[in-house]
């Protein structure tokens, strides 16, 4: 092992020019779709209070929060989702915003995992809320959203895995199993361990539960209207979880009304770690990859903890690193900045240097990205190293052609070279700038 | 004091809707500025081996770093800045690319210092890095894209405040003054305690040494020629100091011959908390506010240490959080989207909800920011929420005018409204988008 003051510590990563690119991308992208969408930004802390984080996070979670007390010996965590931190924004400095509020956020967060394909300590996420509405309509926009940040990251074959908490809960509840114990249960499900949520219910539950929840677990599919029927004839007389599998069809026949075009999986046993959920909930995946690009869902009960009032949610939260990820190499139709137009200002001796500066900052202004030589090469050295660095074209700076409102342009791919104007070469630079693929939207 | 499920950790805070949105703003320009100048962005954890962040960070900020253990027993920190980050970087991932190398950083960084005006706990930088030159012309680089960036804010008053470490270094070497106490005595000039480190060297340094720095102390000023000979005059006889003067005025004068139009205020006396820099430093400030909104300069020693050759390096972080708290109330010629057109699509029964999210979608294809109301309120009450809520045009869908292809638009401001097809609701909404006011670049 190396000296620490050459490695990232285990489980973060350094992001290299061209994944930076691309990771910028997708944030932007991100942005757009909030615009799209009228969700306005908010930028939370990174730090909140270990309360507040750890709430309704959920048990796993809770254990692989980044916990520790400040110099002022407050105990506080680094946020491992952005949830919490918005619910309480809603419940406190918003709580006179009329409903419904949409906000978006975007940043990095951090849980103790075991670093593995895909899943590292820090991470990023655009995350999407929706307060206000409880409604299927809004649980519908959430799916909508998602997917067209999706198509946009040019990502094609992603699928929502699609269930609802509602139904499940709807069960144990009428049953009498406590939440504390519904959490665990959910725990479970998360984990896929449903053998063992069964047993644990073995001692609370009825035998007609145990034989509603096996048959549920079996549910699934990606025709969404045969898995509805399917549900509820399961849990037939269990009302709660009846209106839950009513909500559910609901939401999905918005989406089709919608022509969303959703490729969609419904589980019928599928539950989240996040402890907050109480409708419907999803999580989105790509074959061949089996940790989850992102998910979501409806907590209609997590604001009113912080000291709203009743105030029904839903949301998402989409892994940016995991969607580059699954685009796997290279997107198709970008290419990064670097690849573009590259001009580099090179003064022939330190007697035009301050020149080469002033003709550079002109181009700038055009748009045109410009490096000035700083090293103090000679021409043909820093010629050569140009080409090595994939500069498109070079301005050389001389002192003669210079007194006559001249420089010398020089392509570095054919390596044709010609003296014009100064004004010259900054409109031909520009036309070849804009023409130059760069980040936008 | 509330509950800590309803408050932000002290130090911390929460950026709402139009502070997010103009801090974004910012950040791209600060990206465009990078893009310009030929850096390329890489994003380095936030959470650093403690032992990295704190090398050369100097005494007074490691007492105010965010320290603590993670869950396997590491010793890890918050960054306080992006510097010793990009060492590692440059020494490890990226020691085979070719020098110069340009890097550009955003992010959030941390301090435990005492929360005043302007200063918080968790704060952003735009952080620019020059590796590989020594030249001045490297430096001018640095002053003149910081310029370029505070420029493009929109921020008109703002002055750099220049310094060479290398001068009283350069004394004080010859003094025969050790390292370490050299950094105590830049910790104490950084906080304008010089009566305090002229103290300090009473005990090692010559009578004349204390001349010369009483005297370096007092020189400081707008003209910096002016400026300049003082300086040299005062070192007269410390070899490496006369030429760390000489190194300061080659960089000004190119910050001259490049016509940057620089705001400069000399200061001989002037050294900064990093323990890093060797040359040329830099602090930008606004009159009024008396914190930095930024600082940089040389640090020719910083990247050796974590492993790499000799590296002579120049760069700049600027306050993304304090340009914004510079710039005042709202900069000219700027709105936030949300006060630009704003969509609401509403359906008058449940009947067509699909068909209004289906229209919404097809809106925003256009790059039309659409909300649909998911309230499932009546149109009347609808609509008295949408005035408020100051959007501008609502898409009232019906089962009557939908039967022909129609939707009724109706203007909030003027509150007239039409029949008219889907199509041409969507050319009119899409161009009144591309008059409408969004961030761009």
């Amino acid at each position: 092992m190396s000296s620490p003051l050459r490695r990232t510590v285990r489980g973060m990563r350094d992001l290299l020019p061209e994944e930076a690119e691309h990771m910028r991308l997708i944030e932007m992208e991100a942005r757009e779709v909030a615009r799209l969408y009228g969700y306005r930004e908010v930028i939370t802390p990174l730090i909140e209070h270990y309360e507040l984080l750890a709430a309704k996070i959920g048990e796993e979670n809770r254990k692989r929060m980044y916990v520790f007390e400040d110099l002022g010996g407050r105990r506080v965590a680094l946020r491992p989702e952005f949830t919490a931190s918005i619910a309480r924004l809603v419940s406190t400095k918003m709580v006179a915003e009329p409903k419904p509020i949409r906000l978006f956020s975007v940043g990095s967060l951090y849980r103790y995992d075991e670093p593995q394909f895909g899943r590292y300590r820090e991470f990023w996420q655009a995350n999407y809320e929706l307060i206000g509405s409880s409604r299927p309509e809004a649980d519908a926009e959430i799916l909508s959203l998602s997917n067209d940040l999706l198509k946009k990251t040019g990502l094609e074959d992603y699928y929502f895995k699609v269930g609802h908490v509602g139904v499940l809960r709807g069960i144990l509840s009428e049953e009498g199993v406590k939440e504390a114990e519904q959490n665990r249960i959910m725990q479970l499900l998360d984990k896929k361990m449903q053998d063992e949520a069964l047993n644990i219910l073995k001692k609370q539950a009825s035998e007609r539960c145990l034989e509603t929840l096996r048959r549920l677990f079996k549910v699934s599919g990606r025709e969404w209207s045969r898995v509805i029927k399917e549900m509820n004839a399961s849990v037939e007389g269990y009302e709660e979880a009846s209106s839950a599998v009513e909500n559910l069809e609901a939401i999905l026949n918005l989406t089709s009304d919608a022509k969303m075009d959703l490729n969609v999986r419904v589980e019928a046993g599928f539950a989240r770690g996040l402890e907050y959920y109480t409708g419907m909930i999803f999580e989105v995946y790509v074959p061949g990859m089996d940790i989850a690009l992102g998910g979501g869902g409806r907590y209609d009960r997590l604001i009113e903890l912080f000291g709203g009032g009743p105030t029904p949610a839903s949301g998402v939260a989409l892994g940016i690193d995991r969607i580059m990820l699954a685009v796997k190499g290279r997107r198709p139709g970008w290419t990064p900045t670097w690849e573009g137009l590259r001009v580099l200002v090179l003064p022939v001796n330190e007697e035009v240097k301050g020149k080469a500066m002033e003709l550079s900052s002109r181009l700038r202004e055009k748009g045109v990205t410009v490096e000035v030589e700083v090293m103090g090469r000679r021409v043909s050295r820093a010629l050569s190293d140009a080409s090595r660095r994939r500069v498109t074209h070079v301005v050389i700076i001389g002192p003669k052609e210079l007194r006559e409102g001249k420089v010398v342009l020089r392509d570095m791919k054919n390596k044709e070279q010609r003296t014009v104007t100064v004004d010259e070469v900054a409109d031909m630079l520009e036309g070849l700038q804009s023409g130059s693929s760069r980040i936008s939207l």
